[in-house]
């Protein structure tokens, strides 16, 4: 991979699920896979901000199918839509039956990185504009997500001061 | 801890973040959070169906608070509310800085877990009823939270078959 | 977990135990059993001292009962007895089918660690007043345990200068 | 990643360097690299034969650059040569420093894998036509690798029939 | 190490201690030199024992100096005892200082296995017989320390019948 | 291990092939093998420079023989050659299975070193006279290797700049 051949807002990320990825079931542990969607997310945050970056939040995950050893675990991820300090990366994660080549789409996840200075303080990141149809769909619906988000923070502060009606 | 002293719908998880936990920038992974809360929600879950079970989705989680290599991380984990196969469990994750003995909230989070039989398919789960009054307000809590999915799982069916309606 | 929750003198660590525990015969190895204990009892020493700390000395160790994959392992770790920089802590570990529920005691320790300073010397730590029965009754053994350390010590150094009193 | 964008002859794995890749000089372990470009190879093999393999060689490996914790390593595993029932895979290794954006080239590395039958006999593997320029070069290549290989292991055994020959 | 170099009755193992080893104040956590304590003393007792292996018990451990990442961690250890099912394994750890050569004694520990058969349960393991006056030497302490833990365990019987004699 | 019994330019590490080194067929990962010889290598390469070093190159590496979980793996490293900067160190992999007894000769790999000062540039080390007669064949032998690679290196540098030379 040159440097060319490098889109610095989308990166595939792909690992064999091996024996100590299991849990007792001897199925690939829930909390192994959202580590590495954590970490692939914050890989195409940090190679955008070019510098620290934190997980802020994820939004609602779920699974699909369960991912087995010896699967080979796939996950894209791209970024969505950058604000002054945080960034929304999205995350597809597949598993492929090596033995057979059926690819199982396994969950999608939707993750904000904030970017942080040297002494650990939120900074400005720099603008991205996608250029792609593929790339300007998902922005907008980042964009759609940010407003659902911040119009459910509203509603939980409005419970806080007056309970009765979320009740 | 005797048989009698167990609470089986809630549990108290503590560990030492180590170097081994770190990211480059030398805090706690987030991913690492993510899979020990998982681990945690997935212990009350099987704890109380007495089976294998697998980890369904987890709702929106936000980070309040890095964690740093040396604090102790405790997840409290309790169950909020049972359907037919599934059980939703609450996960509270806290950081003490032992040197000083400050404590922070760092993270909540609701998972769904779906017990298992033997082949892998889901069975049911006994029936869960909330005695303290704690636990009375979090399965309401969870009630309201699982008519709110219910709704955004309508919402976006809808989007699907008509797009127009929801830009 | 608020903060008037923690009794600092104690705290229970439950971990599920996962395949990359295992050792060649599919049980959990003793080491990793003995990592925990140490663990555990490293912070409430830490806790206690508000310092680093370091494992000067474990007593005999009985395991009298393996552990699965898939039990869960709960070590409850509790402050026995501060001397000047050193504190016995007694840990016991329990595991739980949590198929069936059934629990078994696996093994006691009692751990001692000293609180280092900065330079990493040995610096005094806080008194420690027992005050339910419980923790009366386990600071009294501790002073039995110290007295016959010291006694055993004064038994091994006297059977240097005269080896012919000890065969 | 669709089914149809998977090109089974090659894969890319990235993948984020953290502490505990680290050797006590606080760079990532040369056998971290080493483990990860086994791991990659034997993907691009076990997806070409689908069955299990087995690496059976790797050849000369250099290590031009070291990598840095918080570097991200990324390998690019092709197939190169497709034997009876071996395979050669080609890895290149890089690592980019995500704060500059600036790519090393680090090592390049060929394997040798076997595929095995249920009972862990070697078994025949499909055909395998390169068809880009860039596959068609790489093959041409590892054909003169493999006559290389058996011409040194000729002189080997030459060397040990009759010692003076090679002094 | 051809066959007949293995003495069978003491085996030595080196590992260097890399960062994932530490514990948060950088120095190598007092538990991961247990488990390696108890995995060396595991590996003679297979090995004599031809069968798998429990840890019994490990007597009272003493740390006598920290050990330090980028430390040549280095274990002996030698058959002491065998039994009818049970075997005594004396493991000595030292700490070698790569960049000076020092080499310090970090501690001495005596572990008891049991053999066990197909089904777990106890089973016989062949007799042991010392040679060397090293081993004479180690075979008769490890006498005395059986003597003396059987004796303790008779106090302890005593004491929990009759309580009064033991304060 | 007393200072006196080091012979620095040969250490045997011997360790137990648990589950987490599996690869998902159940035998031991390749990579976790490579991962051991260079760790191998490397104490031996620091243990003569007593400074920093970094793997440079390992040479054509062939695998014998599977190795099992539960088996005993034991790498015998030596130090073959010194240069200015350099060392070349052999590493022989043996596994053993602790049920029978029986040992396999796995791999061997021959491995370049190079020594770093505090600033992470090759630094001169300690020259290197072999003395025992196995020790003056492997210095011998390296000698010729060393001899075959700077041959190739000229090989493929021939070919860079004249193509034609090398088909």
């Amino acid at each position: 991979m040159s440097e060319k051949d490098c889109e610095p807002s989308e990166i595939t990320f792909s690992s064999l699920m091996l024996p100590q990825d299991a849990n007792p079931s001897g199925k690939v542990h829930g909390g192994v896979i959202m580590k590495r969607i954590d970490s692939a997310g914050g890989v195409v945050a940090q190679r955008h901000a070019r510098s620290n970056v934190v997980t802020a939040s994820i939004d609602r995950l779920e699974f699909h199918h369960p991912v087995f050893i010896g699967n080979l675990l796939t996950l894209k991820a791209s970024m969505n839509l950058v604000g002054n300090t945080s960034m929304e990366i999205g995350v597809r994660a597949e598993a492929e039956d090596l033995k057979t080549g059926v690819i199982r789409h396994v969950a999608s996840a939707y993750l904000t990185f904030v970017a942080l200075d040297g002494d650990g303080r939120p900074t400005r990141v720099p603008a991205y504009e996608p250029t792609t149809a593929d790339a300007i769909r998902r922005h907008r619906m980042a964009i759609n997500r940010r407003e659902r988000r911040l119009a459910e923070r509203q509603l939980e502060k409005d419970c806080k001061s007056d309970a009765d009606k979320c009740q």
